[in-house]
């Protein structure tokens, strides 16, 4: 009996046994959300290494030829066309995008008169036309004799007939202008003036103030074509470089963003400064014109020699002028100007597609690229966007395959009107301005994608430092197995870092050369901009020779820019990789210590440069030290929190609030007062500047004017700059610090 | 045989169910992370009852004793004794805060002369003293005969020595200068002008160009006292009224924030403009006099009568000047004022304390008073320390004993030199600018916390209205079990809401009379100022009558404000309750369809009153209306999902990302280049305003200047304001929109 029951006991405690072992384990216990696991995911690097290779150079050949069917100047004809390809694409139900739509702005462009064409002519005593400038560039290929090629112009020159004596200024900067005017009477001329050195309008704000009436800018081949000039075998269709007739065009206006609506998103009902109120534009007519056209009237002149390094290819001496040689074609003769540039409001549109987010659909990565052109833009724009929509393609299929979703949202941008300054964008940053600055962790902007094929060349925030390298180091060179992109980068640009030793220089985001001024200068976003560039020691061309030409065509990118598109490929890979990490790694891999060694770099050369000076002003750099050191401190204890943490076992929570001081640390640098006289730039680090010293942009100028006047009131500002300088990394600190 | 085994199976299958249950329900499965009950717990009811109870009126009468043993205007000796007081009660290891500190600030203050006191002399043409007004207030109890009284002033006037004919000016409003003037020749005139209708500063900036040299301000016991004059049975000690010698201090500079750095945090180091470049202060040498000192000077007029409205309480006929009466005391003599007011740059303090939350620490409830006063305080500000002092000490208690700890950080500010133009409040905004605007929910602002025991008197954002409300249907009215603090309200203040009914009114926080100016105006956080006050059929006083004297006592306010500080505890209660429903809710208690009611009554006034003209003038109101439509939507589309939602169920992020979209909606209506004259004030809706229409301020001014000058600047200005407002209202619609 006790052995039955001991027996009996025995089983029921196995039976027990095995029943709470199955209810435990064998049984999903709903008390666990079925989120957990998915708020946790961190990046999937066999998805990054499956998009690597489904990026497909042929498929970008295939856009870019689409793309460059015809010429598509912003709201042209083509432009609207572009659009809707660009809708068609994103809404593909088999490799689109969750969602497609337009933007459209009402924003104010200059053209030139359809039915008059500006000129140029050398006009005798006796008013005879003794030479008048091309209407348009020679035709080489049927793509330049497409009838929607806008005639070469100065967008936003005013239009005028400016008669007087040519001279040649050299490349139109003050002290060019300063140099001509100490022997020559600069009133009422006409100057020519060579592309670079400048800002394209700027050649004419420096000039008019001594008289200048109007400005002929045109691309010497020295600086190029590598002086290369002949079409008969030299220039293209034989290679790379520019033919004789060949013009850049751009947009020859300072600031960026919609002129008469600062500050507003150009709606039709938004309210425009009048014309008279915007600063900034030419105050005399501009044209560009060929290098072929240049000789003929630079080799006329007479007058002194110039400066040895005025002079540029051409056979001739460069004389100063004014006006002409006796013994040339034009003896006695005027240059006039014929402009008939007009300004209109005109419908432009950005093309906008999403990837919802799963995870963190309120944490957006942008990425963009402008879509109008000049002329076919095979180069710039459309290499960028080739590669942007073979990005989407990869994505979209993977989203529509049910592969694959994002951890944050991606959001694409088709911006329009880039090239009358960085419109479609700037006009988003303005409508959506609170929701991209709440929500947006990155920028990446892939303009002109390939400029040549020796090596990647990325601007950006010092915080992107180390996701571009993360990625770069994945993706191999062009038709390489074996050698990175990163290894092959740091062989063309390179720099010693105290922390990381020998690394690739990642270039400052200075300027507004592109659809990124908006997201770092104005709203602070941490942003990059990518490409593949030239081996310098190959070309000294200024920028590739068809830049903003009628031969900027998908012949010219195929045969001469990148035969076969594997550095597209490449680009795609290594930005999309930079995009995919963004999105979906648990942890935003920003790195604020990257950010301090920058800073810190900017603080040691005001040091070294202005404090002695400062000193003697009673003006403290130390606080500037204080604040770096509490910068770097920050940013060391936040890393050093992370290293210490599995942020996949911790809430969710927390792993936001790391990625939200990530996030906001550059959006402190944001000062909307710093800069009252520079539209749109409100980054204390990265603002415009004239001051070569490579440290904070207010500083450095408000510090080089207030040595100039030595007034009190400079030297204050050089003070108040100081304080917004501190303020500002202080409060980067403050967003890295522990948050209570 | 069949039996038995019938029986064992159905004994084993009997144990292993048992088994089954308690291995699924009875043992805690692992793979359920810790957090996942924490962050989605809701506001604890209970608690918030033990809240309730343990708020003492006893506790808090105690405070307020403490904190009014001395004089404490900002940087006195009493003001760092209570800088440390409140360190020591934020740091008690059993009441105390997580943790507390002093922020500094070097800060432009404004005093009298200790050894030469200000005074205004009435002089005969043979330069006799016939009269000095008195340089200090009389003293009824021990405490008026503190040495540390500072004198009364008008803090930032300047210093000087001006003598004239006297003038009774009113208010010194611009009609009042503008009436006189027709009649009389204000140059070199002193005005005598009564507190009320214009700002402080005001009464001389608007005299100035009249040609007046100096402004005496009085207050009329008609605006202050409901008429009592005699301090022999009517005024305090026998009553809330002002005695006759009783003086309101008071900062007269216009803009707030330290006024030498503005947009910088105040420090040692900080840039500081020039005094010169101050814009906003008296031009002229002001004084505060008691209204026995002005009977004398007013009743000793000569001239005309003033009209009917201008006269107060004094029985005698308020003749407008100028100069005396040749049958007065003062024939043919002149008022001259002695003024030796300096500015000083003094060290001011803020004492911070902090809760850390425990789910999203780097959310933010902030809740703040400031801590100086002009003498003892006892209401201003010292009746909202009292209060916050016991919200911390039950609080601090309860986390001290773990038995509570908010979800979201609770940071409590007291602040520096308020009463010198909200100097502390304003410095800590600007230097924690973006991490406060990155992560603050909202601030609480409870500075006179009693100025009457009738009613409660809220201003706030509308965002915050319902949870107001929830709190204040809660706390029940002081000395009450049943009428909730809620159901006395609504018959006090009330408004009739298309949406809710008849509901109390929550005043609009338009102007800048207490510390929430920094955080509504400049940095765009959801704000509400929170205070018990006055039953109106009883006092028709301007406000309490011993605002800014040296009879805002300990004994004023427990005689005469709030015997057994009864009001105190319920406005503690209600404060806390809602500071509790902030910190601790899963859903952040905003109503964004109570933002939109608001929005459309300023759009509806706006339409009423601007758009017949505004059509006329080619400016079109429909796209206003658009944006309301929009935001209307967005917040209605936000609470359905929101309604339909149980978020206690949803990833944490989901929760996040609702509660951002809450949190930044207010941020949206911040546009740092809307008001480019009006200093620290960003919010499109609640900016400053002239106009007394009640709609959107720049619209408003806009309107009224271009219906004045009828140009067509003014006019494109109006057009300006209101492409401003849609942009924010769009940007508010954004931030709720669906975020992809």
């Amino acid at each position: 009996m006790w052995k039955k029951i001991l027996l009996c006991g025995l089983v029921g405690a196995a039976v027990l046994t095995v029943g709470l072992l199955i209810g435990h384990y064998g049984i999903t216990k709903s008390s666990s959300p079925d989120w957990v696991g998915a708020v946790s995911r961190d990046v999937d690097e066999s998805m990054i290494e499956q998009f690597i290779k489904q990026v497909d150079n042929k498929q970008i050949e295939e856009n870019l030829r689409e793309l460059t069917k015809v010429p598509h100047m912003a709201t042209s004809q083509g432009d609207v066309q572009l659009v809707q390809y660009m809708l068609d694409r994103w809404k593909d139900p088999k490799t689109g995008l969750d969602d497609a739509w337009k933007d459209t702005y009402k924003v104010y462009l200059s053209f030139p008169d359809d039915n008059t064409p500006n000129n140029v002519t050398v006009v005798s005593s006796t008013n005879s036309v003794l030479f008048t400038s091309r209407l348009k560039e020679k035709d080489y290929t049927e793509d330049q004799r497409h009838p929607d090629i806008v005639q070469p112009y100065a967008a936003y020159a005013p239009a005028g007939n400016p008669r007087g004596k040519l001279v040649y200024a050299n490349q139109g900067t003050v002290s060019d202008y300063e140099f001509l005017n100490e022997t020559l009477n600069l009133t009422g001329t006409i100057a020519i003036v060579r592309y670079g050195g400048a800002g394209r309008g700027n050649k004419a704000i420096n000039g008019a103030p001594f008289g200048v009436i109007g400005v002929l800018v045109y691309t010497d081949p020295k600086d190029i074509n590598d002086g290369k000039m002949s079409d008969e075998n030299e220039t293209y269709p034989y290679s790379w470089y520019l033919p004789p007739s060949g013009v850049e065009r751009g947009g020859f206006a300072q600031d960026f963003g919609d002129l008469r609506t600062p500050y507003l998103a150009a709606k039709d009902h938004t309210y425009r400064i009048p014309e008279s109120d915007i600063k900034g534009l030419p105050p005399i007519p501009m044209q560009p014109i060929g290098f072929e056209d240049a000789y003929t009237l630079i080799c006329a002149l007479t007058g002194p020699d110039p400066p040895p390094d005025w002079k540029g290819s051409f056979n001739c001496s460069y004389k100063l002028g004014p006006g002409f040689d006796l013994n040339s074609k034009f003896p006695d003769s005027d240059v006039q100007m014929n402009i008939y540039n007009k300004c209109v409001l005109k419908n432009s549109d950005n093309v906008m597609g999403v990837i919802r987010g799963s995870v963190e659909p309120d944490r957006y990565i942008l990425y963009g690229n402008h879509r109008d052109s000049w002329v076919h833009g095979a180069i710039d724009p459309s290499s960028g966007t080739a590669v942007m929509l073979e990005i989407t393609r990869v994505l979209g299929k993977m989203v529509k395959e049910g592969k694959w979703r994002p951890r944050r949202s991606i959001i694409f941008g088709s911006w329009g009107a880039e090239e009358f300054g960085l419109i479609g964008s700037t006009e988003y940053a303005e409508e959506y301005y609170s929701k991209l600055r709440d929500r947006t962790v990155a920028y990446i902007n892939v303009d002109i994608s390939v400029f040549a094929n020796a090596t990647l060349r990325v601007q950006g925030s010092p915080a992107a430092q180390s996701v571009v390298f993360t990625a770069t180091k994945q993706v191999k060179t062009p038709g390489s197995q074996t050698l990175s992109v990163y290894d092959n980068w740091i062989q063309y640009f390179n720099r010693s870092s105290p922390t990381h030793g020998t690394i690739p220089l990642l270039g400052y985001m200075t300027g507004a050369g592109s659809d990124y001024a908006a997201f770092i200068h104005f709203l602070g976003i941490t942003s990059m901009d990518i490409a593949y560039t030239y081996d310098r020691s190959k070309t000294k061309a200024r920028i590739y020779p068809a830049y903003h030409t009628a031969y900027d065509t998908f012949d010219y990118a195929a045969r001469y820019i990148d035969p076969g598109f594997t550095s597209h490929q490449t680009v795609a890979r290594t930005a999309g990789n930079v995009l995919l990490r963004l999105a979906d790694s648990l942890l935003i891999p920003f790195k604020a210590s990257d950010y301090a060694e920058t800073l810190e770099q900017f603080s040691k050369t005001a040091l070294d440069t202005y404090n002695v000076i400062l000193t003697g002003k009673n003006i403290d750099m130390v606080p500037l030290m204080n604040a770096m050191a509490k910068f770097k401190s920050a940013a060391s204890n936040l890393e050093k929190l992370i290293r210490d943490s599995d942020l996949t076992l911790e809430t969710p929570l927390k792993v936001r609030r790391i990625n939200d001081q990530l996030m906001f640390m550059e959006r402190a640098f944001i000062d909307p007062l710093a800069f009252p006289d520079k539209q749109h730039f409100r980054h204390v680090i990265w603002a415009s500047k004239s001051s070569r010293v490579p440290t904070f942009p207010g500083l450095a100028d408000a510090f080089d004017q207030a040595q100039k006047s030595d007034s009190a009131q400079d030297w204050q500002q050089v003070h108040r700059h100081l304080s917004i300088i501190i303020q500002a990394i202080e409060g980067a600190a403050h967003a890295l610090e522990e948050v209570i």
